[in-house]
């Protein structure tokens, strides 16, 4: 089946809206963050952890699953689910994201992106139509639409020439895509720019898809002009179709992504930053190899995840410190478990029509910035 | 309270036995294999992974926990139980056979061991005395006598030099062990040299521990030499006592060591060949990176373990050649319980009165080599 979105409630101060996903393996409810398990694996969990943990959709890469193990080996084990073992929903997203910043090099051409594997330096070219054929193949839940991802800034002249060709991307990816059983989402493109923004989000949802995406944002640019990019698109997507924003993971994007009505959040940070020691808290990032740690006998933060319920600051440093990897997935755990609490509680805010006063007070316990780590 | 071995059955063919180990934290049967946790943690497994294994005691490593993070750091947690959120029977080494395969240069005097750390090259001092005390403090189960584990081939004066010195080092050792709460297990050496063996048993006996260990196998002898070692000191171990064969994994050996009696076996074989993309199977390891597996949707082995339960050859395979610690945390979870089984089996041909052919069906199967991973 199609993914379908229901709107159980709009917020009555902002545009944020509690809703449910109907997917192939359940109803979950938005807005929501979906953990990247870029290989079909989110990196050091189980599936079963990761659905205790409360995730409802993961993400892996279609590029990285191109590369490896191939779409057809996926295809042969019966699809992602089974390969991976996880009955949950998976998006897969377009590879266009991993060519924009894992290619060194690469020509973008009108036909599609010609680059380089960043395994071995392959020569590989990726058409929208090669994406689609191996996000059908790889029977995701949810594909995307392949897209160029500008950097930020781009001059406009280039912005509306990609934003334009990104459009006719979509295009061609729609009229090959072939599996009954998998959505097909659009990406709003434009860069920075407000008329681009809405040139790219009408003509997308005029393809009517089954759920839009904001891409092109948590390219480098400030906070301001993600929201901006946000505002810019968000208002001419239709109401009765999921919202994704792509690649955010700070705990301050996806509150005010909400805010502005996105749906669904995905982003690496919560497993990344786990593999350098570092942990969410409701007062910020925590560095565990910090030396103030080495004696805390107390779990990282008053969190209800399995890390949080066993294991001590003074533990997990140690495993660390050590390179030892059950401390990887310790952080990973709680990390993946604070971002989906945090969209747990903004949905009861939302319910309760309190979000600007959750935002207000979010903000003002958390630093937003990596403790630092001496 | 000190592990109390109960002897349940000896087998009427071979010096084999069937008992239970009562401890701390519950009664375990015998023979048994213990996992290795060096750093108060089994690789890139949670206990509970641990304990759905169906593992007993676990083993850590006194030098490394000396190390990092410091047996006061442990100590202060309230024990390694505690610090590591393992609620079963821990076993610690004492640092003898570390110093023995770590340490680039030592000097070993009758005070105790010189030697230089293998993370930072910083002078470290460890007596028998020293480690004693860091064991008493980090609250294992099972506290071992500081020994010298001598190489193979060694020359008989030092053999002897060497045992009488371990003898000297084992009493000083029990003159300062000060926990009610804690075993402490004597080491029986001698090298490859039956009345050394011999005279070790007999005044390591003398001074009564809690139970007996043969150390320096697995050394680098081979196995004819190794079951001789064994053969050399088992007999005069005391039946009520638990006998413990340290660093030994190899199935084969698992089963000659049951054969002559032998309780207990430690090894991190299970966990370090699953770094190395290997597991084990009844026909013998197999390495999971072999091009072969690429489209192998079948499991590792007939086997109940969670990884073969639901993950095939190929995923499994994908995981390693992409480096995810997933995949080395799924074939650890099978080695670990390819091993365990194996005891399990083992108790199983003792109470039938059948392990001989027990025995010869296993090595008809197993190849017992590493496969040519090309």
């Amino acid at each position: 089946m199609k993914v379908k979105y229901e709107l159980l409630k709009n917020d009555t101060k902002t545009s944020s809206r509690y809703g449910l996903l109907h997917t192939n393996y359940g109803t979950f409810e938005t807005p929501m963050f979906m953990p990247v398990g870029t290989l079909a694996t989110v990196k050091t969990l189980s599936p079963e952890e990761v659905k205790e943990i409360g995730s409802g959709v993961i993400l892996s890469n279609t590029y990285h699953l191109w590369l490896r193990p191939g779409e057809d080996i996926v295809n042969k084990a019966g699809g992602l689910h089974k390969f991976m073992n996880y009955d949950g929903p998976i998006l897969t997203d377009s590879g266009g994201f991993q060519v924009f910043s894992l290619a060194k090099k690469k020509d973008i051409t009108e036909e599609g992106v010609h680059f380089k594997s960043h395994i071995d330096g392959k020569s590989l070219f990726l058409t929208p139509e090669k994406s689609i054929e191996i996000q059908n193949k790889l029977d995701s839940d949810i594909a995307m639409s392949f897209d160029e991802c500008i950097p930020y800034p781009a001059d406009y002249e280039y912005a509306k020439e990609s934003t334009l060709r990104t459009l006719r991307w979509a295009k061609r990816g729609k009229d090959v895509f072939n599996n009954d059983n998998q959505s097909l989402f659009g990406i709003v493109q434009g860069g920075e720019y407000e008329d681009l923004r809405h040139l790219s989000a009408i003509e997308t949802v005029k393809m009517d898809f089954d759920g839009y995406s904001i891409g092109g944002t948590s390219v480098g640019e400030d906070k301001v002009t993600m929201y901006k990019m946000i505002d810019y698109a968000i208002k001419y997507l239709p109401k009765d179709k999921p919202r994704y924003l792509m690649g955010v993971g700070e705990p301050i994007d996806i509150i005010e992504g909400v805010i502005r009505g996105v749906d669904m959040f995905d982003c690496v940070l919560p497993t990344r930053i786990a593999r350098h020691g570092n942990a969410f808290t409701r007062y910020g990032k925590i560095n565990i190899r910090n030396a103030k740690y080495k004696e805390d006998f107390t779990p990282i933060d008053n969190c209800d995840c399995y890390t949080c319920k066993h294991y001590t600051k003074a533990y997990i440093r140690h495993l660390i410190v050590s390179n030892e990897s059950f401390g990887q997935r310790l952080l990973s755990i709680h990390n993946i478990r604070f971002l989906t609490k945090l969209t747990e509680d903004l949905r009861e805010a939302i319910k309760n029509d309190n979000i600007l006063e959750y935002r207000d007070n979010f903000i003002k316990n958390y630093r937003g910035e990596h403790e630092n780590t001496k």
